[in-house]
This record gives structure tokens, C-alpha cells and sequence, in this order.
């Protein structure tokens, strides 16, 4: 029987007259797009560009929630309360659910953006304000986040599902925290594709000091501000298609 | 057979820190509110606080759509395409609607805000801009503007209904346009009151040149940046009731 | 001999349709005040207006340097980098410093607000940028911190003073640190004055645990965000004067 | 006799993570600088690295104030007032010179952007409230604008030089405004060229109708925003060279 994975891309990060050159190109080769909702980037004319040109292919669309941070990008930590993470994810999911609804489509999950992941990942009062607020829109979509330490609890209160995300173009800690770059370096695309292999195969990492860690993602995640991103995720591609794992969105896999 | 007229105010135009005092009590005054979406006023914080309270109270809830300009408070002109004037319309109908929906109703109109409005009611390629948005997202929105010139075109178009508003605290030029204050200044609450009157009873209002013109409002707005906000609106309420006219919201009246 | 104190009052935070009421008649009774610069508060009209009195009342004005969070008012803290905050605090201090040019006057002081404020009174790092951003700007500028703790460092390092500030109008924890509010409370005026006093008299300050710490300040400081912020400092000004201290600003004490 | 020419660059159009790439190399092409602000684009690290570069190579560097819309890049007309142009201007001036000084330089010039341009190069209230925060920082600034129409009323009233500029990159009506591009189009660099030169030789431009005009520049501006900024800055260098005028920054040029 074949392996199947979610790949999934951070998308629509321009913002106003800056663009992301690679989205049109990445849109070809993911199942799953995460939009940029307007608090790290992502203003409205991108994300109806984005999201238009999404639907038009049938991917999976999340929208990319964030700390209101234009200049950092959303990767600078801020301490909101977890009553805060739960207004601006709303209002970020709602934002971009209308481009979706106009689009003749629906979001299919949220997924928190970079300090906000990792704020999210860590700490359960936050995970759990992005849950409340996710499940208040729409109890069917799904949470990406980086494991599944909180998913029994968001089940539980939220009734909503938690996916665990996988992060091949980034380096994990001994303990399994991701190690943030502000701005997303080039990785060997070739490096890249086989820790993707490894972790849709066999279910682990090499960490920053070389050990290995179990890694259980139902989505592996590229970023599309990588300098090389559409190169790697071709890599990743094809690299998946050699080890016989099969690509398909969350949606599709029941 | 008694007259019934919509009384509606601009809410939740707080942002962070700056809170508008009145918002609450004049929620107890109005049967339809139009909150601030973030561009010209309203954070998420502030517009989870003001929907929670108007769905409560069981009012008609609309969404106040701007210009991006939190500075000149969405009273700027600014030279907007009509597609930036749908996409800033359906982000913004997009992000209110949520906490409309986490706490339990739904969205009766959109309502465009300041210069938007101004626009939006002299250029028929904004208001259609926005009457697209505001259909995009759902076909049972109805949309506020300053007179009924656009109505045909729009339900024809996108089927959506247009309600034609009236200012009893804004001054009217002799072509029936409204005179923009960048902050709104205090009128004297009778005077506002007599004309609320007037609109709802005759269909008629003074211009500044002290002609008259009729004004065949459906709902009638009063600005809560005004100094004397509640006084206003509870003259206009009692003015109303005496002259046998009663306050209802449009969803109420079929 | 008289004691001598500086009473500084941070002011101008309102921003574009906001505006904070007690500005003026607080500009009456300090000698000092910290203009906000656009990043927590205070666009461009307020920053003038708010300069054109202070200048023309005699008063010393530093700028208020802060985070880029209107939305949280700057009192959220956010992960800046060292050179970030020197970043800021230079782009700031350099706007407000316009202003200040254009009104025939010269600015005295930097300050830094809120989280920042914190960030910077515990951390060396993130003091000596603000300092260097400082120096760079105008040697003779003196920098506000809450204690002396990197006075030594910041005047060997970039010859520039550091000025240890009190705060009256709230609460320290038994080991100095300031207990931040997000919107700050109103306090009984007559506690307010008695902690001024005894600060400027005795260097002494209660602490939440009821304790005593010292307390060497050079300048004390009041909130315009206050609710009763008038009332408050005129309770300071009388209990100042019946105890024999008058107010005098720093740059008038050599 | 050599004829001579300044060459201008708009710089530092970048905002946080989206970084404009042409910039280092456009400064080795040409003489004179100005470096966006923050309010169209350029946060203050993205303004401290570029001044810092064009201050080492000894450029001429001015400030690019401009209207308060990132989204919108300043190319958006917004409709401000006078005193509202005067206290924007102002307040990036300010920003940008304690960039300069921390540099050890100082501004030579303050040009506005985009839709600014526009507004200042046609209005003359605009125009004047722009000189007017330029003669409040610093008398010696000079200020660009599109035409000399101004430049008397200025001197006269401010003391300050306006500079006339031309736009060898950008399409003249025969009336001798601007045709804006929202997102700047690459042009063929050998048609730059010959405007360039044609300008810097003859005091002539053509039109969009074929027709000639005068055009007075005694500084020509290349846009760092087209796609092929640096081929066209160089074939514009190597054709004034070829037709014997030297780029030399206008405060070399008494």
C-alpha cells in the first residue's frame, strides 16, 4: 500500500506593491495552500489573487493567522493575552473566508504563523485561544500545528482536529521546537527532499546535534519565502514520487 | 396605521487603547448598529466587545466598511480602483462576520463608512464595486448608501437590496449631498431630533441653503463621535415616539 | 535648603480622531513632558500640536520612544533585537526632534514607554541601544530610565546621562520593578501625593508587599492616560509645595 | 564646456522582509539619492542600512516623503490638507535626518513620492506646506519638484531652492504632468538613455502624443523600482558619458 502526505506552502506573502515571485509556480506543486491574512502580509488585493488562483487549481486553502507585525513579519514573539490570539485569529479567519466564499470554495483549516506557531506550540493557553476561535467559525476546519501535544485537549473543548505539521527546510531542536529564521535562508533542495522522504516514511527528524526524533506530520510545510523555493519543492516532489509516497490534500483523505 | 422608521449608529469606533464612551448606551437607543471593521476604527478586541453586546440586545448588525486610513479616521478621500474597493469591502464584511458568527447571529447589512461613503454614493462603479463584495459574500446583505440612485442597477446586477439612509445630524448641500466633519461636533439634540422627525414623517429635509429636498431614508444614522452622542439620540427617540413613529429594525419589517 | 524635583508627564498619546482630553491642563502643572512619536501613539497633527504648547509653556520635551504597537498602546513586549530597538528609538527620536526644530525649541530628553520602558530598565542590551541610538542623535540628550543601574555603563560607553525616574502612580514590586497596566487605573489622588513626596524627600517607596524600597529618582513621572490624570497631578503640585519642593525641570538643575 | 547633471535614484523602497534588490548597485550608478521614510515604504532598519551605504560612498542623500499608504506604495492620491502635507513632511524629514547624523552626514534635499509628487508638483498649497516643514528643519535643504512653477513663491516665502527634476523613465502628458505607474513598468534602458540625454543636452522631452516640450532638470530621477533599474541607470551613465555630460550631485554644484 502507498504512503500518502499533505504538502502544504505558506502563500500570498506580498504585501501591496511587494510580491512573492514563486506562488504561482509553488501553487503547481503543493495540495495545500496557507494564506497570508493581512497582519504579517498579505493585503486585500493579494489574498484575493491568491486564493483565486488557488481555488482555480482545487487546493486545500488555510488561512495563515498572525501577530500583527507588518516589519517583523509576524516571527517577532509579542505576549498577547490568550483572549488577544483569539480576536485576531478570528478576525483574520474571517477575512479570508470571504475571498474563499467568493471564490465558490470554502477554508479547509487555520494554521498559526510564525511566532504565533511557535507561541501556539508551546503554550496551551494560546493553542487553545486559535482553537476557540477556529471552532467558533467553523467546527470543520482543521489545525495545523507543529505536534499533537494539545490535540486531545482541543478535540475535547473544540471539537475541532489538530494536524501536526512537519518542516522539512527547517531545523528542529533536540526537543522538537523548530529554530525560526527571519528571513527563510536557501537549504540543498536535494537536503531538503530527503529529510520530506524521511519524515512521510518513517516518521523522523535529524535534529540540530544529529540525533533523531520522532516527527509525526500529517503535512509537511515549504516556505515560499525561501530564495530557492519552487527548486525544493520540485526536489521534494519528485523525491516523494521515487520512495512511492503520494501526494493529496487532508480533504481527500478523510 | 403608524409610521415605522430604522434608527441606526456607527459603533465600536474605538481602536486599542481609545475607547468611544457611548457606544454602550446608545446601543439601547438604536434597533441597528454598523461596526467598524479595522481600516478607520476597530480592532479585533473592540469589535468582539461591541458584536458581543449588540447581539445581545438583539439589534440588527451590520458591518461599517473604510478606507484604510486609521489616521484620517476613513474621512480622506483616497483615489481607490473599484477593485481595491471590493477587495478592501470583502475583507473587511469578511473579518466582522466572524465574530458575528462566534457569537451567534449573523450580519443584516454593510454599510460603507466616511469618504467610502461619500464615493460610494456619487460613483456608481464604487457602489457596484461594493454591492459586489457585499453579494459575494451573501446574497441577503443589504447595503446602506446616502439615496436610492444606484438600487436598480444593483439588485439588478447582484441582487442584493439597497437601503437609502438619512442624517439628521449632517448637513445636506441643495444636491442632496452630505457635509463631511472630520470629527463630528455636537448639534443641538432638538434640532437633530425635528429633523429625525421631519425624514421619517414628511421625507423631507433643510438644506444649508435652508431650501428643501426629500429624503426618502429607510433608516436613519446618528454618529456616535458625537461629544453629545446619547443626548442626541435619546431627543431623537423621544421625538419619534411622540410623533407616533416607531423604532424598528429593518429586519423586522420584511 | 529646598528640595528640588522634576515632574514629567507623558503626553500627546492620542492618535489622528483620538484625542486624549487632559493633555493641556496637565502641560499647566509639570515641567516636564515626554512626547509620544507615532509608534504606540501620536501621528504627525499631534506630535505638532503637542510640541507647540509644551514649547510654548517653556517646558522641557524629550520624545517618547516606543514599540511599533498602536493597537496594544506599546505595552505589549515584543522580541526586538538589540539593533531593532536602536532602530526605532533613532527613527522616533529624529521625527519628534522636527517638530521640536520648527517650534524654536530643542528636545531634551529621551524616554523610553511602556514595554519598552521595562525592557530596557532590565536589560543591558536593549538600554545601551536606545542609549547609542541616543548619543548618536545628540549627545547632550539625557536618557529616562527607571533606575541608575546602567548609568555607568551608558555614560562611559556613549557620555550621555541617564536620568532614574519615580513613579508615583503605581506599583512597585519588592525587588523595583514597575507592575505595568494596560490602561492605567485611577488611583486616589492624595496616595499618589504622598508617594511623591516621599519620594522626593526621603527616596523611599512602598511596595506592593508593603515593604520599603529606595527610590532615587531625579524626575517623577505622572500618566495623562489616567482616568482623574488632572486631579492627580494638581494633588502632587499642592502636597510638593506645603512639603517645601519645588518643581523644577533638569535641564533648568544643571 | 561640459554640460553637467545630477542623477537621482528613489532607495530604500524596501519594508521589512521585502527588500528591493537593485539598491547597492544603483549607488555606484548614481549622485544623488533619496530614501523612502516609512510611510509608503522603508522601516527604520530598512533606512538605516541604506543611509548608511549611501553615506559611504559620500552620495547626496534626501528624504522621500510621501503619503501615509504602504498598501498603496504613495501612489494612491489621498485628500490631506495643507497642514496635514506640512506635518507629514515634517515628521519624515525628522526620521530620516537622524539616520544622517548618526551617519556623520546630513540631508541635502527632501523630494516628495508618488502621488505626494503629483499633488505638490500641481498645487500650489501643497507645494508650499512641504517647503514649509523643509525651511522649518533646515533652510540649507533643498527641495525637488517636477517643474519650477513654485520655485519663486518658495524662495520668496521660505528661502528654500526648489530643484527642477526629470523623468527620463516616465511617460509625460503634453501638458507636462506625470503618467504614474502604480507598479513602475520596465522601459527599453536605450530609450531612457536618449530621453536622458536629450534632457541634460536640449531641455527636451517628448510627450505621449509625439509632441516636444521643454523640460528644465537639473536633476534626473531613475526609478529603483522597475524591474531592470540597473541596466537602465546604466546605460543612462555610459549615454550622458558618451554625449560628454558628467553626473555630479548638486551640492557639488554650488
Amino acid at each position: 500500500m502507498s504512503t500518502r502526505i499533505d504538502l502544504n506552502c505558506d502563500i500570498g506573502e506580498g504585501f501591496g506593491r511587494w510580491q512573492m515571485p514563486a506562488d504561482t509556480e509553488l501553487m503547481d506543486l503543493v495540495s495545500t495552500v496557507s494564506v497570508a491574512a493581512g497582519f504579517h502580509a498579505g493585503d486585500p488585493a493579494t489574498i484575493r489573487a491568491t486564493i483565486d488562483q488557488a481555488a482555480g487549481r482545487g487546493l486545500d486553502i488555510g488561512v495563515h493567522v498572525a501577530l500583527p507585525d507588518l516589519v517583523g513579519f509576524g516571527r517577532r514573539r509579542m505576549d498577547l493575552s490568550a483572549q488577544e490570539a483569539h480576536d485576531i485569529s478570528l478576525y483574520q479567519i474571517g477575512a479570508v473566508a470571504g475571498f474563499a466564499r467568493a471564490a465558490g470554495t470554502r477554508l479547509t483549516h487555520v494554521k498559526p504563523h510564525g511566532a504565533l506557531y511557535a507561541m501556539a506550540s508551546a503554550d496551551a493557553s494560546i493553542a487553545e485561544a486559535i482553537a476557540r476561535a477556529t471552532a467558533a467559525f467553523d467546527h470543520s476546519l482543521r489545525l495545523f500545528l507543529l505536534d499533537g501535544r494539545f490535540a486531545d485537549l482541543i478535540a475535547a473543548e473544540h471539537g475541532i482536529r489538530v494536524e501536526p505539521e512537519g518542516f522539512p527546510d527547517m531545523a528542529y531542536t533536540p526537543d522538537g521546537q523548530l529554530v525560526l529564521e527571519r528571513a527563510k535562508q536557501s537549504w540543498p533542495p536535494r537536503q531538503v527532499a530527503q529529510r520530506a522522504v524521511r519524515m512521510a516514511t518513517e516518521g523522523l527528524v535529524e535534529t540540530s546535534d544529529r540525533s533523531e526524533i520522532p516527527v509525526h506530520a500529517r503535512t509537511l510545510c515549504l516556505h515560499s519565502d525561501a530564495p530557492n523555493a519552487v527548486e525544493t519543492a520540485r526536489a521534494v516532489r519528485d523525491a516523494l514520487a521515487v520512495h512511492d509516497v503520494s501526494v493529496r490534500a487532508l480533504s481527500h483523505c478523510a
